[in-house]
């Protein structure tokens, strides 16, 4: 299936990774930061009309577009991605996909946004996110300076990213969001404060028993209060194996 | 067990109800509102100390300090009821079961508290509270307008109630709340508001594969932003019976 004129889209120390859906293929660094199942669960939760504009914020790779691209019926998506190299990457898996039609790879800083030299307000039907973890200064240091970015609210703090999902989004659009359950009363009180009503949340669990370690959220930019729960979703079974949800959500095109 | 000659704290229309703790007995409304598992699951988080100083607001019957008394070593308790005949029933149930010298039952709207005119400000080590779920105008009208006034907040809001929680309680002490999932933006948001940072959290199910119904929250005035998930509480078992962990919260002494 692989087009081999486009392998020199691959660099070296990079490898390519087969999403497992509709052919499409993913370059990420050989070894750093690669995507994981929080970028399936996020992208297995986006719902989008087909002439939607669907921004997608610290895009990394560009994996979360990618994958959209095959799940959702909205044509048009803008990656935002602050590293450079990153970028560069995303951009070439999007070729390497045929996908510059649909996806546009932008490097920028997600908080200069709001400063609205390079974009409209009000312009997002839908934004992903799946945003850094871990507080400034909180967790352990990672050596690998783009895991670390990619990891810690280093170049965004949760407050600048609702600050700018609140002026690039339209009024009633979504956001929806990855994030760790710890973060949720930050989540909540500063999505309140930049209009964003948290509507849906699903916690997921490794597997039963184990406290959460991820969140689902969407939001609705002015959206009346009423936060709907999601069933759980458990990621094991009790015998080590992928649970029916995590097969159907990995399996869905 | 029964004192008869303390059976005339017992009016018509009420019936004494066993609260199968330290044969400890409740006077409740033969119709009306009557004690849940809420306040049985709230009580059985609580922790105190034995000169700690616990306030329970909205108290109703008084069921909470009335099992607290047994569960916990703190050994005053103030009970703020706004109803007179539930605060007169509460205050027959407290002398019914000879605990008038640990529990003060006060006839008084939980939102002149931070008035100052009856309580001096951070006087609570801990407060308990099973507040009214549903916001003014939601849900259906109940009939009853005493079942109305706990279920609703008829008489208190949710920001009331904290705000008047913030006046009550030391820095550092302990707010213990049980509320509904549905509400847990406004928990979190208003908390905050009021210094009463949310740190530890437990969703309760009626069974596996239902979405929660209760939520179980411990706010700390003046807390560092940490949020501890508690696993989760299943209250029914497949076969329709307690699961183990509600039996012990029941047997739990």
């Amino acid at each position: 299936m692989l087009k081999s004129s486009n392998l020199n889209l691959v660099y070296e120390n990079e490898c390519l990774d087969d999403l497992q859906l509709n052919s499409l293929f993913l370059i990420q660094k050989q070894s750093g930061f690669k995507f994981g199942i929080d970028a399936v669960l996020l992208s297995s939760i986006v719902k989008a009309k087909s002439e939607d504009t669907v921004f997608d914020l610290c895009t990394g790779t560009g994996v979360i577009p990618i994958l959209l691209s095959a799940k959702i019926r909205a044509k048009n998506y803008v990656a935002i991605e602050i590293d450079e190299d990153m970028a560069d990457m995303a951009h070439r898996s999007v070729v390497f996909n045929s996908l510059q039609d649909r996806i546009a790879v932008k490097c920028m800083d997600v908080k200069k946004i709001a400063q609205g030299q390079v974009f409209d307000a009000n312009i997002a039907d839908v934004i992903t996110v799946n945003p850094p973890y871990f507080k400034r200064g909180s967790s352990i240091l990672n050596e690998d300076s783009k895991k670390y970015i990619a990891r810690h609210e280093v170049c965004l703090s949760l407050e600048e990213l609702f600050e700018n999902v609140e002026y690039l989004l339209k009024d009633r659009g979504n956001l929806y969001m990855i994030h760790r359950p710890d973060r949720l009363v930050d989540i909540f009180e500063l999505g309140r404060k930049y209009k964003l009503e948290p509507k849906w949340i699903q916690f997921v669990y490794p597997k039963r028993g184990k406290p959460a370690n991820l969140v689902l959220l969407r939001f609705t930019k002015g959206g009346n209060p009423e936060l709907k729960f999601e069933k759980n979703l458990y990621v094991y079974d009790e015998f080590g194996n992928y649970t029916e949800d995590i097969d159907r959500i990995y399996n869905r095109t």
